[in-house]
């Protein structure tokens, strides 16, 4: 007998660059882009019968998300409860408020008590019951200072051994779960943190000051596990590819920038099954498989000009890519300072192609030596940084001012 | 046999002027006094073991509340339903989103199917069975223009029509639903919107641009409902006193500002009973009993200083009055313009008298003509227009720079 479970994380319903107001809904079109992913997701845990679902963080993209975002979200949510399927939520650094006393946007769920929802806002051990028996969960929400460590160790320490204290407060917090767990019994660790080693898309958002605390994959892979549900980093990946237990990002379930271009999104459908005959391991083991959802595509178009007609040459770039319903940026490589482009032009072999958002027609001067890293210090205020930062990195010229709002409006957010 | 039932409006959670974050819950204390009031009411209502809550609207000071003040109103209501009693709520005005497709902060009641619950965000007839019978609920909330007009009337009025539009359309409805009501059944319209005559505390908050609708008495108070359960005016007022069916304010369940004073805090404990005999009325009626809450007090105390010493006649008038846990305004009117008061013993004996905030100590200055009232023009920007009103309203000087962030972050939310 096998228990399935369907485990996704990094959801970022919020997430609105490159879209616009759909006037047929009221909805961003690039939020559209993140609920019709998570839908897709629900449809197939439903279909297949799952015996539960383990959401591993991030269900927002901002710590105080809009009702219309609530809806949105918690709708899908409903859906899976509503079949009867229990869901594990656990908070991610999104979903979790920067002060004591404040309540994570995945409080709700607990507050209206909703039949079949776990919600791990701190962390803890429960036995959740599915269909085809119990499963024990150990929920390990991000690891923020306000419960991982006392007022007066925070009082006490300095910045550089806080994280330090983190990592090692985590490490034994997990160990002393691990002990608890009965070996009969299926186990799953469902944790939104940094595993050190990982590989990062650069759409993750990390600490805003300091270092976040990271854990080795070993601490993780306890072998009183038999999977380890994780959240944070945006690429799909096993940091114990072969190894018991796995230690799997599903990955974020759309793509928040050109960071995961490249990459695969989706989520892991999982089998928990009961081993015959004696294994060094506990009786169970996890397999699993990773499945696409239908992210929005996102493509940079590389150009070297070299001596040909610059407007041509990106054109025929532009004919060459399957750009069909993508977020689109195109990338000219140039020798020299100024070159003139028909923007006209390449908007239209664009449009030809089916894109469906131009990000940026950008040119890439090359110079003899590398341009110099931008000046960025600590005194340098916020908007300034930005913009000194895109001037040493053309290719977010585009995207300039959107940045700017977006890290004014999130410092404002920091601040209250 | 007789249905009770609780009648509540206007919680606003989320107001926080006066208040300063309490260290131990992470909350703002004004908050918690809000909270406190609510919590009080739930009490009395599970104690006395009402048949239903009726919420006529504004749970929320804003249309996007955080993940914190949805905890705290949705706890409560969750307290409700929970003990059995079902919960109608009605959108206001403050808890309706400016734009289309956009969610309102009661609808997440609804996607997650709390049960018991009943969430009015658009108008409805709903049949609500309760432990003693059922009981046919009209909902109506806030007549926003996105439910009462069709984008093409929209569109081809003018401002000034609109709004008349808007009155004829709601009054239509109501008839429409009134006529579909079953005599038999007692019946009760929760409606937030604004009633012609009823007595403003001044803390409403209603248009920002032109006029809202408002219905004359008579339009409500058809004898097809046995309660009439309105919202939005925040004083304690039924508008058809000794008439058929009650139409009744209960009021804001804590004071907003110093516009609610002298207003008693609360909400309406009413009584659905069955007549023996013929009327001409239907066979229920409705009487109601309005319960106090324990709401903060807020005290203006006005001293004319006339020939004495200023401090002196204000540290006596402060002594003479009761200021035990309350908001505490000092107004003093000199003759002319400058005058010298001992701050420092003012709040000293404001201290001494138990008060639990001063909200300022300010000299209005008696001139010989009226101080003409603050130029503003449409042109001016918010903050400009915001300091010129403050300028001619000095009693408000303590409170400009909140005033103007609220201000401001109101603008910046209806731009968003």
């Amino acid at each position: 007998m096998a228990i399935t479970l369907v485990h996704f994380a990094d959801v970022h319903i919020g997430v609105e660059t490159y879209g616009r107001p759909n006037p047929e809904t009221g909805l961003n079109t690039r939020v559209e882009d993140f609920v019709r992913c998570l839908e897709f997701l629900v449809d197939r845990a439903i279909e297949g019968e799952v015996d539960l679902a383990v959401f591993s963080g991030d269900a927002y993209h901002t710590s105080s998300p809009s009702p219309t975002y609530q809806r949105e979200f918690a709708g899908q949510i409903r859906r899976l409860s509503r079949a009867g399927v229990p869901v594990v939520l656990v908070a991610g650094n999104h979903d979790t408020p920067g002060t004591f006393g404040r309540a994570s946007s995945l409080d709700i769920f607990g507050t209206l008590e909703v039949e079949h929802t776990y919600v791990f806002t701190k962390p803890r051990l429960e036995r959740v019951e599915t269909c085809k028996g119990p499963v024990q969960i150990v929920g390990m929400p991000w690891p923020s200072r306000s419960w991982m460590l006392t007022r007066e160790e925070y009082r006490k320490l300095l910045e550089e051994e806080l994280v330090g204290k983190m990592e090692e407060a985590y490490a034994r917090l997990l160990e002393g779960f691990a002990r608890q767990l009965d070996p009969d019994i299926p186990s799953v660790l469902a944790a939104h943190v940094m595993v050190r080693g990982a590989g990062l898309s650069g759409s993750e958002r990390g600490a805003v000051v300091g270092r976040d605390p990271s854990l080795l994959p070993s601490v993780l892979a306890n072998s009183a596990f038999t999977y380890v549900a994780l959240g944070h980093v945006h690429r799909h990946q096993d940091l114990n590819r072969g190894g018991r237990p796995p230690l799997v990002y599903p990955g974020s379930i759309e793509r928040i920038n050109f960071g995961e271009e490249e990459e695969r999104k989706g989520f892991c459908l999982v089998r928990l099954e009961r081993e015959e005959g004696e294994t060094i391991f506990g009786p169970w083991r996890a397999e699993y498989d990773f499945v696409e959802v239908p992210a929005r595509p996102f493509v940079t178009v590389e150009v070297e000009v070299g001596d040909s007609e610059p407007t041509d040459a990106i054109v025929d770039a532009v004919r060459e890519r399957d750009l069909e319903g993508a977020v689109v940026r195109v990338l000219y490589r140039v020798r020299e300072g100024k070159v003139l482009v028909d923007l006209g032009r390449v908007q239209r072999a664009l449009r030809e192609r089916g894109v469906w958002k131009v990000a940026g027609i950008v040119p890439q001067v090359e110079r003899p030596e590398r341009r110099p890293r931008a000046q960025i210090s600590r005194e340098l205020d916020l908007k300034e940084a930005l913009r000194r930062y895109v001037e040493s990195n053309p290719e977010l010229k585009p995207l300039e001012e959107e940045l700017v709002q977006y890290a004014l409006r999130l410092e404002q957010e920091l601040e209250e």
